[in-house]
């Protein structure tokens, strides 16, 4: 019941001085930041689309899953999180389930020193849907867009890409640290992360900057994970990392100089990073393959289909 | 697709001064208002559970219901809302469900003055799942809480309860403006609405305050509604007051001398207010009969089930 579960979780909520009034009230009440923009995003993640709960996914992993794309979101504004409310809807019989997967939650949430401020506890006849919203804070103007690529920028990835649903969808790392520093040092000119597949996002941020880019295919970072999957499903790597989608990685375009002294850096974090390409004036993405030639490349990626 | 019903949507929602960054990059940026506290709700609703999409209900409707709850919650903080991000979860050919709930949320967002700052769409097997958080303001230390009742208050209730299932729970008013102007004026003690059950809701807000209540059952405002749908299933209209919920009206405990300038007051709103009990020292809910003899009245509403 539902009351039962508020009686074991809320006492199980560390106490946060960000919280001027807490979980367990009709809303939760926040102590902003003095001086700082707030941030915002949501996520909805559902059974059978996002995830499959058995063997291989335990609702502990649904949970710290829901809360990393959240706060994957606010690394891509270089934003600094706060604070996430969590709804749920959990099938019948499901205390189990809300348990674990607010322990989940809540490991993630110290890991990130996110203030656990509020939630909602549905129950129905279909499958899981977790839904978090994540709030942050950033500095006025300084917040990463999608919008800002300019012509001649380089294109910056973190980490590597492809095969994620090997295992790595469910254990994301939001490239929280890796954007503050660099947010910090250099002037990054716009941001996404890949959540849906390398190609697309990578074309939604030069869509939304009214730009295209040429990507250099043999400096795009493939994952190791990219290899095991295609040595199974005979797809080439590279197709792999070009459009499975849920890195969770960061792509910022910033100016080529800049990029230069970025990979030049000496940074704390140990999550490489790698230019893989150049923004062009011309609308759409192009692949130069290795002999140098230039092709259109297709973005792809995972697309809800809700057409109709 | 969704890309479609972002391209559909992202140019009908209105600029709002208070976003930085609105819909359409990896979170909004809010502009928070100087010296407020943030105030954060978030809430699910689920197609069988919460609605039944059909000729009774549209999915404008439900966009209408998702946003107005949250704002409900903002209402029993005496917060003024400032923005909301909505996550749907789409029924397969969903796109026209997509755009009608898309206007019934921005229909009321418009009616109280909400931003609407960003959201996510999936798709699914499963049926239609909406949650939206919602962002609101109030001075420090100046929110309503639910743990502040205390002996020989009086409880005044906004509105009427029952029946709500005949129309009204798709019709939600959020107590927006009565509790602005009841906040600047009245030692509001405690405060919570009723979205479960006046007796389940009340029995909330005076566990939290470790206190207890003598309702009037005489003086609990009955519904049109409630006398309607009790002359169907024959179950007293009183009883559905106490415990149908859905009614997403306010019940506020304040001390009686406050009470009472309130309920004499001239008020901008035509909203009724009626004072229903009084919280006691003692723990649990009694109600007082027409006789005028004190028995135990039980908590009643609508609990979420997920044991197991």
């Amino acid at each position: 019941m539902e009351q039962d579960f508020l009686d074991w979780l809320l006492p199980r909520l560390p106490a946060d001085p960000r919280l001027e009034i807490g979980p367990g009230d009709d809303a939760a009440v926040i102590r902003p930041p003095a001086g700082r923009r707030t941030v915002v995003s949501v996520d909805m993640l559902t059974e059978g689309v996002d995830f499959l709960l058995g063997d291989d996914c335990s609702p502990r992993q649904v949970g710290r899953k829901a809360l990393a794309v959240g706060l994957s979101d606010l690394a891509a504004m270089a934003a600094r999180p706060e604070a996430a409310v969590v709804a749920v809807c959990l099938p019948r019989g499901g205390a189990a389930i809300a348990r674990e997967l607010a322990d989940g939650v809540a490991e993630l949430a110290r890991e990130h020193d996110v203030a656990l401020a509020g939630g909602d506890t549905n129950a129905w006849d279909g499958a899981l849907v977790v839904s978090v919203t994540v709030i942050g804070s950033v500095a006025p103007g300084r917040a990463w867009r999608r919008d800002g690529a300019r012509p001649g920028d380089r294109i910056v990835a973190t980490g590597a890409f492809g095969g994620s649903i090997l295992g790595r969808h469910l254990d994301v790392r939001p490239r929280l640290a890796e954007a503050a520093w660099i947010a910090e040092r250099f002037p990054v000119h716009a941001a996404i992360d890949v959540s849906d597949g390398l190609s697309l996002d990578l074309s939604r941020l030069l869509a939304a900057s009214a730009c295209g880019a040429v990507v250099d295919l043999a400096a795009v970072p493939i994952h190791a994970d990219a290899v095991r999957l295609g040595a199974r499903d005979t797809t080439p790597p590279l197709d792999h990392a070009l459009a499975d989608g849920e890195d969770f990685e960061l792509l910022l375009a910033l100016p080529a100089a800049a990029a230069d002294d970025l990979l030049a850096a000496d940074r704390p974090f140990p999550t490489p990073l790698t230019a893989i390409g150049t923004v062009t004036a011309a609308a759409g993405l192009q692949a130069r393959g290795a002999d140098g030639r230039l092709a259109p490349l297709e973005p792809r990626g995972f697309l809800h289909a809700f057409g109709g």
